[in-house]
């Protein structure tokens, strides 16, 4: 059986041959995708705000084929775009899914890619609604777009940071930086000596914080459940600097953050210790987290103060005051919005 | 100036710089877009059945930079998602663009991309409300999801066809397929003596097939005005041949399609003789037009016998009668579904 399987290859199977087989996988979860893939569109009965976010990620730049599992990758690429929908304080519904795949990849490892989409899928109950597969030159390229809903009155963007307003993380962070460090330490390492075996027992946090991060639906839950809204909301995707920047930006305010309050797991610590990394640098750069960073009026802080998974990290000032980071001593050091920039390397 | 402008590069500006100037030329044509680009979604008002569609265009296998203006490609990288959402018959209200750029392209490029997006968004007054941009390691990605509206009884799907409607295509085909065929064939003698000039002169409706295609939306006004809902539809991105193949199969049909009533342009005729193809075959297996093929009920035909868009090629049968080609002499012989097969490359 198992070789007759494997003799199967996507020549063989072709675009739609491909598309048919991934079909059949999918399941609907949500009552309103009235017509899902198979047709020129997918259909959608709304009476509501649809929200919409759209991410890519590419071999070679998001992700590196030789320590990162096919599963994990694919429940990854749909958590980065759901945690769009959670940013926003509303519901992910469905995705649609864009694969460019090169002749290096088997019918196999398309398949445990999709595995990890669709396990991601059933946790968080997003449909697949349609998508396009295609080869391409070299590496793999996922390109998903994430539809959500919510209500008019509930929806959180990045600008309503108001003077005062307590600046809130949830989580940890600065987890999935020192995991991807860890991952390309090893890498190395095996490079040098193939006989070696990586090092990984000591780093399960921080490797699961990297290779399969969560998408923090509960927060959003808890919020609905607590009769809270925050002023403005943003994703740790890019690093916390860089969220910052985002939210005082479009909401045109200024910020103070506390060092000694930035939530910072001790494998963490530990890890970014070793690596000779300030832990807090790991926390403010290192970005993938995926936690929320939000802003709340003063008044919310009885509801949230006794949450363990949301830490008070600063609150907003005028513009003017400028972002800072207060650290040890009271010492005030002008935030860098350092995030990623792909174009770099 | 112009030096000024020329020493600005992908790299200086980063992701955020990008976007931001990205951002700033697009312009909104719909009420219900809430919330553009900036936030972690886009917000889109909605009381109506959503409709969502998405397509991958990958450099080397959909596109080949040696031939295709960027401006164009952008265009058409529009188009080929809109489409699909007018073979719904319903209207295309806005898109997501993900672009994944290698670092041999110039900020000027993707200038040149985005203003072909920017004018197809302006023709069919589609709004841009999100994306990505991130680098990759090689040539060009574009992933482009299309969210369009549609009233539920309205929405034409490609299951519906019944036996004995009239199977139909606007325009002509083949076009397309072979202005591709001029440019390869051109490409190549241009590979061979670089100072020969390409002769593109003859090819201008062909060619604008190929590089510049546009999509049907006046034949779904055209169907509103005459109160005609066709029974099923799909947009020719493939093929006759395999879009005919999709409408049977959804709708558990057969199908007859009369050779000498399929529509080819004498330019594409002339120009498939020249390269010894068959322009049946062009039209049947070419792809790229972007036309709409659907069925109708017979008693619609009246209401579009004499519109010159809008050509009857065959009729539905049942299942059993297969799919089949009637050529001269009334000779039947089953179609193949032949299509693209990336993988095959």
């Amino acid at each position: 059986m198992n070789e007759e399987k494997e003799a199967v290859t996507l020549k063989d199977l072709g675009e739609f041959g491909l598309i048919d087989r991934i079909t059949k996988k999918i399941k609907s979860y949500q009552k309103n995708t009235k017509l899902g893939p198979g047709d020129d569109a997918a259909v959608i009965k709304s009476q509501n705000n649809i929200l919409v976010s759209s991410d890519m990620l590419v071999e070679g730049v998001h992700f590196d084929m030789s320590f990162t599992p096919l599963k994990h990758l694919g429940y990854k690429s749909v958590i980065v775009n759901i945690s769009d929908i959670y940013a926003m304080n509303a519901i992910p519904t469905h995705i649609t899914v864009n694969l460019g795949i090169s002749s290096k990849y088997t019918l196999e490892a398309i398949d445990e890619l999709y595995d990890g989409i669709l396990l991601a899928c059933k946790k968080y109950k997003v449909d697949i609604i349609g998508g396009d597969i295609t080869s391409c030159l070299n590496g793999l390229t996922i390109s998903i777009t994430v539809i959500g809903e919510g209500n008019e009155n509930e929806i959180v963007r990045r600008s309503g940071a108001k003077e005062n307003d307590l600046l809130v993380t949830t989580g940890d962070l600065g987890g999935a930086y020192m995991g991807l460090n860890v991952l390309q330490r090893e890498k190395e390492v095996w490079k040098n000596n193939q006989n070696m075996q990586p090092e990984l027992d000591n780093f399960n946090y921080i490797l699961e914080r990297q290779l399969k991060p969560e998408a923090r639906k509960d927060i959003i839950e808890s919020f609905k459940d607590n009769n809270i809204k925050p002023t403005s909301m943003i994703d740790i995707s890019d690093g916390l600097a860089s969220e910052i920047f985002h939210i005082c930006k479009s909401s045109n305010v200024g910020c103070q953050v506390y060092e000694d309050k930035i939530p910072i797991d001790s494998e963490t610590y530990k890890t970014s210790m070793d690596f000779n990394i300030n832990p807090t640098i790991s926390a403010l750069n290192g970005g993938e987290d995926y936690e929320l960073l939000f802003t709340i009026n003063q008044k919310d802080y009885e509801k949230i103060k006794n949450d363990p998974k949301i830490t008070v990290i600063g609150h907003i000032t005028k513009k003017d005051q400028g972002i800072n980071l207060v650290g040890k001593g009271n010492t005030l050091t002008p935030l860098k919005a350092q995030g990623w920039n792909h174009f770099n390397s």
